[in-house]
């Protein structure tokens, strides 16, 4: 198989490792964040803006796909990269987040699980058989279990549950798996119960994949479970494999995750909030509908080099946003997603550099503890 | 002032003669089409887009512009251009259209005209000084001259009266003018009444205009409306200056159009089309939404080159318009706008070569005779 994953540099004071995850379709420098192309597009943007603000890999939804257009579609006009013309890697994720977030009527089984289609209600039936065969079709290059995502809050029997059946259909993916198909990661789950979380990464690392990912978090759960589930599961993940923390997150989550050994990411935040006129800056978030912002010539973030902060002001993108203009979530995107890949090329210098606990106490980080019109304690006691 | 035209090249056969108007902000080649830019945006694409397809100009609309962010507002960010980063030529309408086709509560008087904002109710007034003035603020390279335009159909009375006052505007926006200001360009009105658009255009060509528009068309007449009165308007209209026909409109209106030797034009189809997933191509436009385009690994159009044709299948056009993606606004209005510049480059070659009479007969104008979808026998018999 073409995966591989090689660690260049590992931290001395923390967890942190500098890596490359290389698939067939080239090379991801790690820690890394994928952007989301949910339904086969980085919400707004082209291929070439990605890889121009230095996007190595994006993430794809199996269950969007699935849906619409259609996986075996997809595979007959080329796969889902010539599809959507990204030559780069794409890990898709099983669907058993929106499965358990978007669809309908659900009904889980030992076999699988039945749903309706959140678009016209239609009844599907998924099985990790089925699931390794639509992310096998897509040609994916880094594919994951399909796993049950449970709630929060949510019993300690009914986790424990969940878990077994999520560590079950992990054993039946892994069988279900061909020698060409994409690299396959396990999800830890095991909700907010230390020992669920620890028996999910020993039950799932004695078993053969080629990555482990970190699931079930950003369902509502404060920000303190984050960091206690982190802390729990990553000393179980093995160290030569990429671990991969789901969903996640902020700036600051990032920081704190690659600081416990986390490898990759991905997140819908820097997309959905430049659509919405939230936009991150080395100076805190700022909300781009802000009256303050009318006349305002500057740029959305004096240091930033982007294609937005080089051509735009302040004024023109608040004027779109409130034009409600698709070129405000261009330049927003575009803008979120340019820093996002800053932090991260930050974090590997620093990781090369052996200096990423003073990266931490640099502005770049601390967006939340200066931010400019939100306060949320609990995003600023992280760090 | 900083407006020249020349003409560099008359048709034998035909009205129609290859220019180049020249402004402060750069040379636009003539007959040239000017994608519009509604609220300081030619909907979803960035300047650099637009140049790429090769677009030399753009319009601005003064009503929304005025309304929102304010020209004051633009002027003290440096003017339209530096706001919209688009350093080429913008030509401003007055407002007039908009007034009378979507503001509320309008109210005519020999000053100027009363009316309400559709964004909000607020009440404003405008005069021809005033629409000079902001034009002047917004710091247009083409300003037009303050006119009402009247529905169709309305009665030779009221058209009548409507006419006189318009051309009065016409000589008050002559009077305000100032060195410094941008051309300025008369509109001939007159309804569908021969009479009075031979009226209007004598009146206004015995004034001092760098230009000369013709109004109050595409406003619900039918197509052979539009034609008589191009027949009837066009040759009032000085050699020596541009001819500018106001929202239109259809390749085959803008070729009979350059045939009766208009110069400019500028419409909201191409654009608009674009968002509704109606895309012109050499051989009839296509509904992108159509089942089937479910597995259509083809470009929009085989013989394009725009970056969508390049990279772009059928397939996933639909899907993306399908899924409600921003992506499908910008590539659909790419390919459009593509179409339209090469459209009239196409137009400019063909004068140039003197061969513009059979340019009419090839496929590329035959757009509605071939149309795959629609057929529309009025536009067809146009050619």
């Amino acid at each position: 198989m073409a995966f591989q994953f090689e660690i260049l540099k590992k931290d001395s004071s923390s967890q942190a490792r500098l890596g490359r995850i290389v698939t067939h379709h080239g090379a991801i420098m790690t820690p890394a964040f994928l952007p989301v192309g949910t339904q086969g597009t980085v919400k707004s943007l082209t291929p070439e803006e990605l890889a121009e603000v230095g996007v190595e890999g994006i993430l794809g939804n199996t269950y969007h796909l699935y849906l619409k257009p259609g996986h075996e579609t997809i595979a007959r006009l080329g796969g889902l990269h010539r599809f959507i013309h990204w030559e780069k890697p794409i890990l898709t994720d099983s669907g058993g987040y929106q499965i358990f977030s978007l669809a309908k009527l659900r009904k889980i089984s030992e076999d699988g699980v039945t749903f309706q289609s959140h678009i016209d209600g239609s009844e599907h039936f998924l099985t990790p058989e089925k699931v390794m065969e639509i992310q096998r079709t897509l040609g994916s290059d880094i594919a994951m279990v399909l796993d049950e995502c449970v709630p929060y809050p949510s019993s300690h029997e009914y986790v424990m549950a969940s878990t077994k059946l999520t560590t079950f259909w992990a054993e039946r993916c892994l069988k279900a798996r061909r020698s060409d198909d994409p690299a396959l990661f396990g999800i830890v789950q095991g909700g907010m119960y230390r020992d669920l979380r620890e028996e999910s990464a020993r039950d799932l690392t004695r078993l053969d994949f080629q990555g482990y990912a970190i699931g079930g978090l950003s369902v509502g759960e404060p920000k303190s479970i984050m960091q206690d589930v982190l802390e729990w599961t990553a000393p179980f993940l093995p160290d030569k494999s990429p671990r991969y923390l789901m969903g996640v997150g902020t700036p600051e989550d990032i920081l704190h995750a690659t600081l416990q050994g986390i490898d990759l990411f991905d997140c819908v935040l820097p997309t959905r909030n430049a659509r919405n006129g939230m936009l991150f800056t080395s100076r805190g978030k700022i909300s781009i509908k802000q009256a303050r912002y009318a006349e305002d010539p500057g740029p959305i973030d004096e240091s930033c080099l982007c294609y937005s902060c080089r051509h735009y002001s302040r004024a023109y993108l608040r004027h779109l946003y409130l034009a409600n203009e698709i070129l405000s979530s261009r330049l927003n995107t575009i803008h979120n997603i340019y820093y996002y890949m800053e932090l991260m090329k930050e974090i590997r210098k620093a990781i090369q550099e052996e200096r990423l606990s003073q990266l931490c106490q640099t502005s770049i980080f601390r967006v939340n503890g200066l931010q400019e019109e939100q306060s949320d304690q609990r995003q600023t006691a992280f760090l």
